[in-house]
């Protein structure tokens, strides 16, 4: 693992970092903030999934984190979107599949299954570098932004027991019946739609056996608002399986990191009081 | 004037406008940040000129600044770095010369003289535009990074009685003497270095009118610092003419937006108190 950046950031280091990732079978890129307390002792590990055309560097430039980070002596670790490199299949025209487009899934279809396997990248193998590399204690929360905000909801409710708090800024909360998430499903896990469910938020909730509190921000004047990301359709989900939902609908806020920097205090205030 | 973005952030809205400029004669772009409490009064304005390399989004995007803007009530103006543009002159070989280069000076030297007039855009055209625009009052403070922490001395020491407050980010500070003025001087301005000391913030010192107050912060680890920045020159040239002066040599911090990110919000505090 080699550490390609170093700066110091409101009393501790945003670095980023690259590895040769064996579930992704490429090399990879990760951001991660250590706050001043990092350097006295171990701490807890906020994970941060970003959307669609990302890379490491959105959140860490744009967000404004690291400030509410130090305050409650947060690491932040901040991955990629997908595989990278020539060597990984990508889709050359769309900006929506492929290399930037993830999804944090496993997929099952070619040419996208040896290297599109996110899902686990995320859970296991990230984690375990993180913690070896960084002073980090095993409490762990995990937000994100949009694909993101999906691949949070959905890698919390697949993994019950493993992070303590979760929350999201516009998640796409039902990828199984909007056009993103068809389109990323459709290509990376085949048409089987069953085989679906278990990559959407909306449909894990119903039997979720754990019922970790769910923090979610979302714009009213959000582009993709009605077509891609259908807050109406988690708050009924959460509804119907009595799952406890923070439904924040923001007046005049759109789908960019200006919303995320608006609001990420609140987020990073709620993983704190659950990981400490 | 033409608004190409909008966004609400942190109660307020971050926006983007583009208009033709007079003074550069070419089309220009800057960003504005309208406070909360712009939207029930005028409020005051602080200016932001950005280094070497940047656009209008550098500051926008990356310094975080719009959440102590919110706080104190300041609009922040953030232009662009030069004339932009096919028809203006640009040094293609060189990111310290040219477009992304305009070391807010107004050139007198072919073939920069036409367009390359920052001064008079940042200290004249651009405040009219910006007051005819927008609810603001005649309170105006100045600030920047690198070229821009040069830009803000410079022209709030040649400008005595229309800035109440100033303060730089690792400013070049003697750019007479450091390689990146040296050749940006050169061109723009011609071999006569006696021409040179009306654009030298250290050299404007020595005749000073107005005794504002400079705080200026500066990382220990800028890899710029013992090369093009060297504060130890203001530091000598404010003793040598009773200017005061508040010079924070930050330990660890180097030339990046996470280092502005970490101390923009004392400077607008600093501003604050005295644009109220």
């Amino acid at each position: 693992m080699q550490r390609i950046e170093q700066h110091a950031c409101f009393g501790g280091t945003q670095e980023v970092w690259q590895h040769p990732s064996s579930t992704l079978d490429c090399q990879m890129r990760f951001g991660v903030y250590l706050p001043p307390q990092a350097a006295r002792g171990p701490c807890p590990v906020l994970y941060w999934l970003s959307g669609l055309t990302c890379t490491e560097q959105n959140f860490i430039t744009k967000a404004g984190a690291q400030r509410y980070a130090a305050e409650h002596g947060l690491v932040l670790v901040a991955p990629d979107t997908s595989p990278r490199g020539s060597d990984v299949p990508d889709q050359e025209d769309a900006w929506d599949l492929g290399q930037g487009a993830g999804f944090y899934l496993n997929a099952t279809r070619e040419p996208w299954s040896r290297h599109y396997r996110m899902h686990d990248y995320v859970v296991d193998e990230l984690p375990a570098l993180v913690d070896a590399h960084f002073p980090t204690t095993t409490a762990r929360g995990i937000s994100g932004h949009s694909m993101g905000g999906h691949g949070a909801l959905v890698i919390a409710l697949r993994n019950p027991g493993r992070y303590r708090s979760v929350s999201a800024f516009s998640p796409i909360v039902a990828p199984s019946r909007v056009p993103w998430g068809r389109q990323a499903f459709d290509a990376y896990l085949g048409d089987d739609e069953a085989a679906w469910k278990q990559w959407d938020a909306c449909e894990l909730l119903r039997d979720a056996d754990e019922r970790l509190p769910l923090l979610v921000d979302q714009g009213d004047a959000d582009e993709f608002l009605q077509r891609e990301l259908r807050p109406d359709l988690l708050r009924d989900a959460c509804e119907a399986a009595g799952h406890p939902l923070t439904l924040r609908m923001q007046p005049g806020y759109d789908h960019s990191y200006y919303f995320i920097a608006s609001f990420i205090g609140d987020h990073l205030a709620h993983h704190a009081a659950a990981l400490k």
